[in-house]
């Protein structure tokens, strides 16, 4: 007998009659002869609603008293979901986060699972009970209730996967699986079967906004096998796995990108140490958030710095730079908030040279210019105009044959072919 | 310094607007150099969509899981009652019912409560917290959720008022008091300053649904000072008091009513021991409550046997009524849906004998025709034809004078005048 831990995001549970379906998947699970524990969010926008409550009291309820209020999504869910499975004949119970005793620090609104208790779980799966926990909250040492900011069900899911030493995590999701490009872009983007977490985390990062990063760090750390699913369509998923020595890993496995991106550079600042702290520690204190950071020497031997962040900061990020740009005497701030970014991800890069170059050319044959570059052991980011955006995913994915299934063949053969 | 419990109603609270003027009501209290401690209800109908959503899984949830499901109604309410105290520079905190430690037994959906600890209320209390408790739920000896059955906050409040030794429990509603009669019936209907527990309770079981009466019973047992008050309207209610010797009481306090009766009788069953039980057991076995009972002897040594239900139930009850007519051979069984109860209630009248003939000849010469008659130390009761319910409440109010304002002459005195 296995053990199971499955988590439903607030779509596949948004209406009465999808939880009734969450819970024929979960009968149809333990009749397979599996424990089942099921960890569930709050129904489909109840998290917003909730939160447009206290936004209607004040522009900034207390967190210790969002929490009380948002916890309450997912009790709902616990509780009808139980119901639902009771209802049809599948003996079942619900716990929110006290209950089971998942221990948090108190970072209200964002706090971090600390431990988590398994001797009530474990008494009522050996009954034959599914048990169904609370996602996204916990309680502190001073029995506050606390939650772990949003997309914290998945979270809730794999860490208590770790506790109990799961066979596998399924994240249940409106989604099949981890796809090699957003199939909305790429009519012809292909399901992974697997993916490993190193490539996982890099593509949850550049907005391949499937699961969330934490979890995936999490499951990683832990040894957690996870698996991404849809609660609507069958299928086996997505498994994110471990890389396995001697297994032939392909070298790129998708593709990543993201639309929500906007570029700040400041230029002539002098070309001295301390430099970049100066111009980012501003933006850091005001909790913007900088993605890529670049630094050219130009030839008066000032520098030019330039440095991305979200779509949403750009206004902000600039007005601090003005500012900055009068302290240093600097020669001005050029900025583009109509940039896109895209990423080819692959653990198979670490031991294959070429990859950069073969994408610069690709993208320089459809005359898309590229304007930032970024790489780490297992991706190349580039940045480009945004409207080029869709030219260039499309025209990568198809270079790099992602719709083909890896494995059998690597790469340079495929692009001989 | 005097410390108050005040507990706010689902209608005091149905809106954020509702709730912001709560806010300012009891940062008022606190403001006027009391400590304050309080219990809300769920917002407006939230209880009953709650409920709404666990009727369209299943006819009987699980009462575990519906009172995991109901007591979120009221955690939303102490998060943003809460957050609206803190809004206006009132520093508040709130508790579910674990949290405080409110310990019930076991019985999910209608739980009692058995201890409450005060150490964490009290501790706030010091450091200038208003204390926000979610009414209506608690804890199990398992950490199951209970949650008290509707009006269940009421009690809350009662039993937090009385574990605290506060000075005074105030119970805000939508109405302004207790008043002599339904002021929607009877337009001089008066507002009583004070009745006692007693009346209260006679009242309150009697269709004057102003107070959960398990409410009142909490209060009168542990000597809890509770007074009725409205949350929109200045006032000072009406104070439910002890009875003090020597103190004058009015005769007649008030006047309630209830159409919400149905009558049966089954005629013509041997008049022997144990009959009673034979014909209640069944009634009772359904869970259907029965209020009057009269027995009358018939000239053939047989006996007719009539009670009172609840108008909803009369339909199952007639059909239970049906079997037992055959099964003891009965002659037939009569009902009447269409009925009215009215009563009179007063401690006074512990010590005045004639009221109950003055009821009925007030009644019978409006022509008002009495079908049963129950009579306490302290109320008397009688079912009339549904029809005749208005005029003889205000009949009654009339000829009892309710509308003056008693204790300056009795009632003798008054009928003569």
């Amino acid at each position: 007998m296995s053990l199971i831990v499955q988590k439903y995001g607030g779509t596949s549970v948004a209406s009465i009659a999808c939880m009734m379906h969450v819970a024929r998947k979960i009968k149809a699970t333990q009749s397979a002869g599996h424990d089942v524990v099921v960890v569930v969010s709050a129904m489909g926008d109840e998290t917003d609603r909730l939160e447009g409550l206290a936004f209607q009291i004040t522009e900034q309820p207390m967190a210790r008293e969002m929490d009380v209020l948002l916890a309450t999504g997912e009790q709902v869910s616990i509780a009808l979901l139980s119901m639902a499975l009771q209802s049809i004949g599948c003996a079942a119970k619900s716990y929110t986060g006290f209950q089971v005793g998942i221990h948090t620090d108190t970072a209200h609104t964002r706090a971090r699972i600390e431990h988590i208790e398994e001797a009530k779980i474990r008494e009522d799966l050996e009954r034959g009970f599914v048990v169904v926990v609370a996602g996204f909250q916990g309680i502190d040492a001073n029995g506050n209730i606390t939650t772990l900011g949003r997309g914290g069900s998945d979270t809730t899911a794999v860490a208590l996967a770790a506790t109990l030493k799961a066979d596998e995590c399924q994240i249940y999701t409106d989604v099949d699986g981890v796809y090699t490009a957003d199939p909305r872009m790429v009519p012809d983007a292909r399901r992974m079967p697997r993916v490993t977490f190193d490539e996982m985390l890099e593509m949850a990062s550049l907005g391949a906004q499937v699961l969330q990063i934490r979890a995936v760090e999490f499951a990683g750390k832990y040894n957690v096998p996870l698996r991404v699913l849809s609660t609507f369509k069958e299928g086996s998923g997505t498994l994110i796995t471990f890389e396995e020595k001697g297994m032939e890993q392909p070298i790129v496995s998708g593709l990543a990108f993201s639309r929500e991106e906007a570029k700040l550079i400041i230029r002539g600042v002098p070309d001295k140490p301390g430099i970049a702290g100066q111009i980012l520690g501003p933006i850091s204190e005001a909790h913007i958030e900088v993605d890529m950071i670049i630094q050219n020497l130009g030839d008066d031997g000032n520098t030019d710095f330039t440095f991305t962040v979200h779509r949403r900061d750009y206004d902000r990020a600039r007005a601090i730079l003005e500012k900055i740009d009068k302290e240093l005497n600097a020669k001005g701030i050029l900025g583009d908030a109509k940039i896109a970014k895209v990423s080819l991800v692959g653990v198979g890069m670490r031991s294959h040279a070429g990859i950069a170059s073969t994408m610069f050319e690709v993208l320089g044959k459809e005359g898309i210019n590229i304007q930032l570059i970024s790489t780490s052991e297992i991706k190349v980011s580039v940045v480009v105009d945004e409207k080029y955006l869709e030219l260039g995913v499309r025209t990568l994915h198809e270079a790099f044959r992602l719709h083909e299934e890896p494995y059998e063949e690597d790469y340079e053969h495929r692009l001989r072919a």
